[in-house]
């Protein structure tokens, strides 16, 4: 069975296997992981270890913090503005789709917050993305949706190359894309995708960033989570838990190059047969192609059902696209196999030649 | 092993095991549930089944909605104030120690909330709590904590029977004791010591209690996450699934009446020995003792120190009392069973009888 659900998203087999193994009692301490207390040092060095690894696959230096936060990338929409958007107020936004614009509706929603588009992809119905962004006024930041779930587009590149600070959603391909953290001031990720499992938010922001901030509400506040080691109430330390498991098994694969370089092959053989296809074909422009999210379309809205239902029903389960854009996508993150994509690439072909045979 | 921790805390063993035996694959989907999708019905009918052993254990009426949230209690804090405080803008707060004291700091750092002590049990150091509380102001809310986890009290009985709506935290003994939800315009608890495992936040509020809401970003509001059954962004599933384990165990245990029952019957055997004893006693007054957590001493540091490490290696583990009051402290919630207490007494009069033989 191959599940190319979006997020929550497929896991490395290997972590699972250990989370079962060690569910009863974690590191023989005769207590579960979901047990032990968030002051003893079974979770204080269980944190530190997720830190250091994550830092280490994502050469993360000093002057960053790694926190562990709630709340899934939307709560960040809004606490980035609140922490981050302290000496003009105004915000760029790079409208690159669904998600960028719910982002900036959020930051709207903050007080006193001017969100502002200045670019988008809109034009292109969002198959491409904008190139080159160059800021004419003077903003906090600047923010940007580097991996587009539901269009299926992505930034290899950074499109900004100015001195306002970049907050980056990595959300859906952290640790499958190399980045420089040091081009962004924050980046922030929900975990279910390529980190774990849901509930959990990982942010990497600059301490230097947040200096500003006014007095928020402790579980709002970068500052105060940074001091506290993202132990400022319970943490969730499952969810940190099975983080810590994914990296160690991202470390032990190669680190995130070595993902980078296997997402690509898995994502051109999918690309290679549907620009080779009659029947399917991908909506993307072949620059702005994600790597980790591959929607496409028969044209057919009739055929597409039928797809998804036989394919479902031959173990290739949550190829139905998102309900905003309808068709099909294949979300090809870390965790997917590669036989997973040779898989569905031999359905495709099967079904394109009934489809063919029967027309 | 016996783990008296006051949270993270114990989850029942069936519940484990059960968590263990379908970890790589939830219900026979061939996904484990840290992998299905927040939009499957593998979810959906999870979540709704939750929902509704919760209404049924505390007899919740429609007109409340269920939220299982993220942050914590500490982010309850600030979202009831939020979401709650919008006519008079002021809260009154009952301080019962600690986390009341956290409770107001925290609606104090939202923008125009005048947060107000109306009541306090600092005279007694929080031995006792205010019995009646009358208020002769207007408030939206009046805050109280039900119990008191670092000081060990527990309001068995509301204090308040005015018309201004009752808010209450009852993080440490939700599902434990017996409250009317409709006492109270709005419940909340963080899950990590009677629900399941961190990470998991449950609401229970009144509808038209947040209906004069200003616009707020969507995982601060509480009507925002109600529309969206929880699931406005991708939820902490995992959680809410061992949370609905726990839900049903609980049912199959015979409810919170019988909980309540055996509680006071676990925390009673461990007050009789501490109102015999020579050594150890409780500081908090009969009639205010938890039930759930239960803090004792002997009034000499360096004896409490040999104590919880002799208990320690005993397989009696997490005896440590808070920093803020130090001693010891048993927390006995619904999960933990009788012979642990059993066991601590036993080994706390062979502990006391060693202490006078060598004295």
């Amino acid at each position: 069975m191959y599940n190319f659900a979006a997020g929550p998203a497929v896991l490395p087999a290997e972590v699972l296997r250990q989370v079962q193994s060690e569910l009863i009692s974690y590191k023989n301490s005769g207590m579960s992981v979901m047990e032990i207390s968030h002051r003893s040092s079974l979770y204080t060095e269980m944190e530190a270890e997720a830190e250091a690894d994550l830092r280490k696959l994502m050469s993360i230096p000093e002057d960053y913090d790694v926190l562990f936060l709630q709340g899934g990338a939307t709560l960040q929409f809004a606490m980035a503005p609140l922490n981050l958007a302290n000496r003009t107020r105004r915000i760029g936004f790079v409208d690159t789709g669904h998600w960028s614009q719910r982002a900036e509706e959020e930051a709207k929603l903050v007080t006193g917050i001017k969100a502002e588009v200045v670019a988008s992809g809109e034009a292109s119905n969002y198959t491409e993305l904008p190139q080159a962004v160059e800021l004419t006024e003077n903003y906090d930041y600047l923010h940007l949706t580097l991996n587009n779930t539901i269009e299926g587009t992505m930034y290899k590149e950074l499109p900004y190359t100015g001195k306002v600070p970049l907050v980056g959603d990595l959300s859906s391909n952290i640790l499958g894309q190399e980045y420089n953290v040091t081009d962004f001031g924050m980046i922030y990720a929900g975990a279910q995708k390529n980190i774990g499992p849901a509930g959990l938010t990982v942010v990497v922001v600059k301490h230097s960033f947040f200096k500003d901030a006014p007095q928020l509400p402790a579980m709002l506040s970068y500052a105060k989570q940074a001091a506290k080691h993202s132990a400022l109430n319970t943490p969730p330390v499952f969810a940190i838990y099975v983080a810590g498991l994914v990296f160690k098994w991202l470390v032990q694969q190669g680190g995130v190059a070595q993902m980078q370089q296997r997402n690509e092959a898995k994502a051109q053989l999918l690309y290679d047969y549907l620009d080779a296809s009659q029947l399917f074909k991908s909506p993307v422009k072949k620059q702005w192609r994600s790597t980790t999210n591959v929607p496409f379309i028969t044209g057919n809205q009739e055929l597409d059902q039928r797809f998804i239902a036989q394919a479902q029903s031959n173990g290739l389960v949550n190829l139905k696209g998102h309900r905003l854009v309808g068709g099909m996508r294949a979300s090809l993150y870390n965790a997917f196999p590669r036989t997973g994509v040779e898989k569905l690439v031999e359905f495709m072909q099967t079904f394109e030649e009934t489809v063919r045979r029967t027309r």
